[in-house]
């Protein structure tokens, strides 16, 4: 099923359902109102063989999880409070397994200030299945939302670009890599820092996880405008670089590969000093990569001449 | 493997993680202090062939997965506020069944006032895996506890027991049924007004979810107190007294089947007066089936002439 059909498939069975502070299931995670603030809330769920791969480190499994999740709270300015996980386990999941499994959560626990509230273990006949509802907290009304960019706006992105799909080809064996593409494909780095420091700045932000082109047309159609993205000044580690520089095929899955898991935020052009700041408190390089334009809610990708470059439609799914 | 191993698993591993909140992972959900009250939470999974059949209706899936977890509300006292649903779908899952399990869990957002706040549809080469975070409210410090039972205490359940346990069979053609109990089986009735009521009446509740014996020596455990449960005394549907009156090897499944989702609780003998009126106010049945005792955290179950019968050890476990 293409990501388009999973769109619909929520649209069509899910949307009638949602309530206040679902965002109308636009949005990374939900927010509740509650008289101190806003709680905010996100759910994900990963298989081994489609999200994973069954041979990653169990350290690395659980963490990515917990890590997509903080992802989602980052992208909606929120600080981590709490998660719920439940856990299928197939039949000859070993103690030692179970043991770093729940090593790596710790360690993320202790990173990123939050702990485990609750959750549920069972068995399946199938591969592992994950799944993990997030808590965090924004102070009232502080809550970055995917709506409200406005022509004009210059889209920004934290991290680099393009290493998550590229990580993937890493772990797979199938591209050269020192191990720090296969790295970022295990271990995104959620920018929870980044997104509290963004509230007030950004006027609207999501996180990157269907790919950068994917993920700024959804900005795009709940600001019912356009984007320009400038394909030379996209932010590449030396690992994607050099990837780029041996296979220059490789920059549409870049541009439209998944699981980078960095911010992308539009802000007003006057405000681009206080994103550079709020990069610098947060300890987390960001890149302006493009501005929002009037028209149909498409996004353009451009060289550095200003020729658009043809992309593969929609993004990357493992739907 | 066993019940007691899936808790030491959680013990083990998880246990280490749980933070302020959590209770130690011993409840039935995780209880969050906010200013205007309390926050519970509390998640569930379910995955095909283990925790229901493949053909069950899909309607019911949904609902059944939401009810478990509005049954964990339940027994914490707390009113339903929304959830999140994560949903792991086989290939060749169509539109049709979709509707069918959206529209089960309308009809259940209905009767119970809450609504969903977000999830994640994925894809799976197993079998369907449903995984469900639920949030309810409590007025500051009235949530239900599984700790706070006493010597002298009576206990308490609701409703039916064994119907679940009962309706497994059923469902499965392995005993006779007009329907009843294979539907008590595929939709249990959580006792989310009867939680409520039973607030400062109930000094400690929890669902029965394990089975009626095997979750009562929950309750004796942090009382570090006994129970004596009579036999006689039980609760059951006209269904499950033919199924015993034409089989009387049963008794020990109804005793310690699981899937009844009753509240099971204990309150002081001077408030029963009380438990009867909650039960009332709550149109819910309400039977004093025993009491707790002094001594090891065993539980005795005793025939009309106050002889022990003898039970498998533990309770029933998908695990």
């Amino acid at each position: 099923m293409s990501l388009p059909a999973e769109f619909s498939l929520i649209a069509r069975h899910f949307l009638p359902l949602a309530g206040k502070g679902a965002l109308a299931l636009s949005d990374d995670a939900a927010v509740l109102d509650t008289p101190s603030g806003q709680l905010v809330l996100a759910a994900d769920a990963m298989v081994a063989g489609v999200h994973f791969l069954p041979d990653d480190p169990p350290e690395t499994i659980g963490r990515k999880l917990l890590r997509v999740n903080l992802s989602d709270l980052a992208a909606m300015g929120a600080a981590p409070l709490g998660y719920l996980v439940t856990v299928a386990l197939p039949k000859g999941t070993t103690p030692e397994w179970l043991d770093a499994f729940a090593a790596g959560l710790a360690a993320d626990q202790a990173e990123f200030g939050l702990s485990v509230l609750g959750g549920d273990t069972v068995s399946t006949p199938g591969p592992l299945t994950l799944s993990l509802t997030i808590l965090g907290t924004v102070p009232p009304g502080q809550a970055l939302l995917r709506r409200g960019a406005r022509v004009g706006d210059e889209l920004w992105v934290s991290g680099t670009i393009g290493d998550g799909a590229l990580g993937l080809l890493a772990a797979r064996g199938t591209l050269a890599d020192d191990g720090f593409l296969a790295g970022r494909y295990r271990l995104p780095q959620p920018r929870v820092a980044l997104g509290q420091a963004l509230r007030g700045v950004a006027r609207a932000a999501m996180d990157v996880s269907d790919g950068l082109v994917q993920d700024c047309g959804h900005l795009c159609r709940l600001a019912a405008c356009g984007a320009e993205i400038e394909a030379g000044g996209l932010p590449l580690s030396d690992g994607a670089r050099a990837a780029l520089a041996a296979d220059p095929a490789l920059l549409p899955l870049i541009l439209s590969g998944g699981d980078d898991y960095e911010l992308l935020f539009a802000a007003a052009p006057d405000d681009a000093s206080r994103v550079v700041e709020a990069g610098r408190v947060a300890r987390t390089p960001v890149t302006r990569v493009g501005r929002f334009t009037a028209g149909t809610p498409d996004v353009r990708v451009v060289d550095p001449n200003g020729s658009e470059l043809s992309l593969p439609r929609g993004g990357w799914s493992h739907f």
